[in-house]
């Protein structure tokens, strides 16, 4: 029988590294990550052998943002890693929305491609939210389509793709043998990418779960009460080892530079947890990095292959034709195969007509 | 400035009942619900006179449950008291998935209906999952489908409609002057209908939110952090007067049958919190009936307004033609003029050969 004050019981775990006389373990999220990377290749083998056919992920980037190049590179890496495809379009800063969503269109339409994904922020003239609207549901594997979220949050429901990072904090909690079920989690930080997302997944794991943020008063004794906390703020090292009811797991999301003169590039990065305090307190805590981070490339990886055998067997179509079942996922069949708004408005006559005939008959 | 332990302020409101010596006030929902009715006919009255229209709701209810009945009974005469039309589709217990289907797929269709629900629970060989995706999303006045859960759940997003019985209960919170941000609000219960989707409002509206269920361990000092407590566990009088932290708001969403030999029907409704109890500490509690209860309904119609408006204001298609814009909601267009599974497959076939083409182009 759990108690709401326990902390989560640990397992014995191989992605635990065991901390000083006194202080929380650390989460290896590099080494789980590269686990869920063997596993992948594996099957990517397999898919090969099976039909000829390996995952493909490809990634749209609009312009010359150095970090959003870097992070781009470190996917396409990580795809040639794992056996995957990558298609790459890379666009100049100037680009209409219109190139943007030809682009998007075009590897909707591409059987080979499995995963879509758009490097944000895009140039403050591009429509963002009409961009990611634009890509197929079936090939959204940043999970962030409406309705993967809306199937993300209702009981009895799963969405096609689940957002990396979120799921990527709960692989963690898994690979660690944490026990979730009436336990307190506290999620700090309410954001669309992370923080709600990672919520409705600790409430899917029968978690009693608080979501706070930027206007919630006295955070320190809301996470005072968690046996999980996930912190997702945004904010280097707001969360103090005195915040932590002793025994708690950290995940931490957080991903902040700090000045740091004797590092070669004048920083470094932290977490939203202060580390050093937090790991004499904590049962257990990701580092900053080498926690979460390796995590959302692994969970992109896993969510394109998934996508990849769903395609393969049969089970959605490719864009270039292909049959599935019309309900109840026909909506992202449908959703799944516009190619931008000029065809989409195109369609939409076509099936008012449909429709409108339909009910005359 | 607001502290955690401060219960929100209220406001001096018509809609409070001040309670006797010591107690809380009661929220008097059954005087909010007539209120917004009142300002309901005001609008279709305008309606009337600049479109020459009316709203119309469609209720499909299939089989003969008793309870099912009184509900759709009840819906009708409020449709009809605000100067909406009705549409009634009564199917028999028997009735064919496809049946059901294309009695939604009639109402997509049909330009004069606004709203569309279907009364549940079905009968158990009909797949509920698929029929409410059936509904256009443009006349989804339940606000239920995935789309509109998704965007509810985003920030940034705005669903087109939200679920009447959570957005009931935010009413009640506003007109009362409630003041949410930066307070504690529990949510009790985690159903797609209430506990969720009110939990995501809260958010909205900067509270601090938690979210209990079944699962959560020592609910009773869960909920005795609360400034606002949302009961919607479906547990008759089980949140106690102990529970509550002192001049909390409670909102019960609970309509529990209980055993009273001195009603006439042998019953009496209750909610999920002890009514007596919690009203000597609370600062404002609903009443069951007469709280939450006519809520719902009120927001039904508020939703269907709100959908006929946009219809008649050229903002969407009303299945039988008509224009909208395309980007961010081309996607509930297109769900929202499909109808049923037939019309979907050929539809699917033409996009792909549309999309097939434009991609080869």
């Amino acid at each position: 029988m759990t108690t709401g004050s326990s902390e989560p019981a640990l397992a014995a775990s191989p992605y635990l590294k065991p901390g000083a006389a006194g202080e929380g373990a650390t989460i290896d999220g590099k080494a789980v990550a590269d686990q869920i990377r063997k596993e992948i290749s594996a099957s990517v083998a397999l898919m090969k052998g099976k039909h000829g056919q390996v995952p493909g992920l490809a990634v749209v980037i609009v312009g010359e943002r150095k970090d959003s190049q870097t992070y781009v590179r470190m996917k396409r890496r990580a795809c040639a890693e794992v056996g995957f495809r990558s298609f790459d379009c890379d666009l100049p800063g100037d680009s209409t929305q219109q190139e943007v969503l030809d682009a998007v269109a075009k590897f909707n339409a591409n059987p080979h491609v499995h995963g879509i994904l758009v490097q944000l922020p895009l140039p403050k003239h591009i429509d963002e939210e009409a961009v990611l609207a634009a890509i197929s549901v079936d090939k959204d594997v940043d999970g962030f389509h409406p309705l993967n979220i809306g199937k993300l949050a209702m009981k009895g429901r799963e969405p096609l793709f689940t957002p990396c990072t979120p799921a990527g904090c709960l692989e963690l909690l898994d690979r660690i043998g944490a026990d979730l079920r009436g336990k307190r989690a506290v999620v700090v930080g309410r954001s669309n990418i992370v923080g709600m997302p990672v919520a409705m997944l600790l409430l899917k794991r029968n978690a009693t779960v608080t979501i706070c943020h930027s206007a919630s008063v006295d955070m320190a004794s809301i996470v005072r009460e968690a046996d999980v906390v996930v912190a997702a703020a945004g904010q280097a090292q707001m969360i103090k080892g005195s915040w932590i009811k002793p025994g708690a797991i950290i995940i931490d999301v957080g991903t902040n530079p700090i000045d740091d003169a004797s590092r070669k590039l004048g920083y470094r990065l932290v977490g939203d947890a202060d580390f050093d305090s937090c790991k004499k307190v904590a049962g257990a805590i990701t580092a900053v990095p080498g926690g979460v981070g390796p995590m959302t490339i692994a969970l992109l990886l896993k969510n394109t292959l998934t996508s990849a055998e769903r395609f393969y067997e049969g089970k959605v179509s490719g864009g270039g034709g292909g049959e599935r079942q019309p309900q109840p996922h026909w909506s992202t069949v449908v959703l799944g195969t516009l190619a931008g708004a000029a065809v989409v408005q195109g369609m939409v006559r076509r099936v008012l007509s449909a429709s409108g005939s339909r009910a005359r008959h």
